[in-house]
């Protein structure tokens, strides 16, 4: 889908509020290509973020699934609106085994209040590419009136 | 709901196989109580954890309702299977905004091969306990036959 | 949970918009006990309404889950505002086997746009009562100005 | 996605499953296009199964977008066994609003068990078709062998 993003600079945006996730951080994940209406971010792997058969924790795709759905949405977004996960599901298709995960996030439907979207994640091993989830979120624009932070 | 145990050694073995997921221990999350179709974890906040307002970011929060529902389809499984995460949904309350994340999960509806768990997070913040999220999850148990790893 | 309805009059405007469906008088369905944040729903068995094997249809199942759902949503609304449906999701547990089906659905989290509920199907043979579904729905308040009709 | 279908008759089996959804026949759905992985339902408009706008009723909806990923995931099962909805989450886009619905299920991963589809619907008006909602569904091959008949 072509979409046309609400704020020339969303890119900057996305990375700018990227950067002030602690969190994103501490695993040691980064943004990649970003466009309208799609984000996609790589996770490399390290000891830390391992499940009990040493492939990467479920909750890190999960992480990135949700994330990569969020900034997608986020890129299409008014230039003074955050955004918000509303719910997504996840369903989780092979082990995440690999050096890195790369999560690619796209809306499927945008709107002004609510979008939805969906994200894909790979593990990445020896240049092979496996979709090890799929999942279907929905993302709420919140104005940056007074009250914002949660979906109501 | 009252289950019935496969294995008397459970709780056992849940502690274990938690303390052999790195990211678990990574994250600084610890296991709470654990029953029979049940299974609660405790997450104490850090800067580290945090989305860009400075609350629990939402990947720990979907990662916590994974992993207690997981726990609690776990104690009910025979003592030679493992527990995979076939797929969860997860709506976002409130903002996980406090000193520390409680997750709890509950088995709704045990399966030899597949069980039904549901999860909340709630977020802790001088004594009070929001509700910040709530999942449903399918889980499926593998048992130690060779091939195991992905829903197949 | 107790809930302080917006509407007083809640139970005769869902009995109406129920009146409305033309698909529910269709399939037979009636509306069972209504309170504030809670519906319920009741579908007595046909031959026109199964599936293979003779029991309820799934369909149907998911209709009950969602209606009982956006119904008890409803019940909270503001007296001229419609709802929508956003999502849901729904995990089968037995088959709709029995005389009829009842549905249940309670809000969990109550919003001004965004409501949360989940929703549960039994299966009612002679007397007895099991648990067929259990749903989560996102749901959405539509003020009654013009361009309503589906999220965004 | 490219299958291998176990039973080369599997276009017949779906058709002759199908049939015996009385369900399916009272609506009056019928089977699109089959291939290998991929199943399309069709369904025109008729008073009886609106909603309260004069719409395709949500109901309906879901209905097409679970029984099109049974569907795609049932021509890839083995001669013997059966299939079962484990669970689906559905996200709806815009109002069922058209003369007919045309509902696609296309399996993204399969499986001797578990099968992961993705189901997508459609309202057709004046030759125009919009997508109205899109789900992702679980199923389950059951084994022809006594005690099938839900997930366990």
């Amino acid at each position: 889908m072509k979409f046309q993003p609400r704020n020339p600079d969303f890119a900057a945006r996305l990375a700018s509020s990227f950067q002030r996730q602690g969190f994103m951080g501490f695993i040691g994940a980064s943004l990649g290509e970003v466009r309208a209406g799609f984000c996609e971010m790589i996770l490399p792997y390290r000891d830390e973020l391992s499940q009990q058969h040493g492939f990467f924790h479920g909750g890190l795709i999960g992480t990135l699934a949700d994330n990569v759905c969020a900034g997608a949405a986020f890129t299409l977004m008014a230039a003074d609106s955050s955004i918000l996960t509303v719910e997504y599901k996840l369903n989780l298709l092979a082990p995440g085994d690999g050096e890195r995960l790369v999560a690619r996030g796209e809306v499927i439907r945008p709107g002004r209040v609510l979008s939805v979207a969906k994200g894909e994640v790979f593990a990445v091993k020896e240049g092979r590419s496996v979709l090890c989830a799929t999942a279907l979120a929905t993302l709420m624009a919140l104005s940056a009136a007074p009250g914002g932070g949660a979906p109501g």
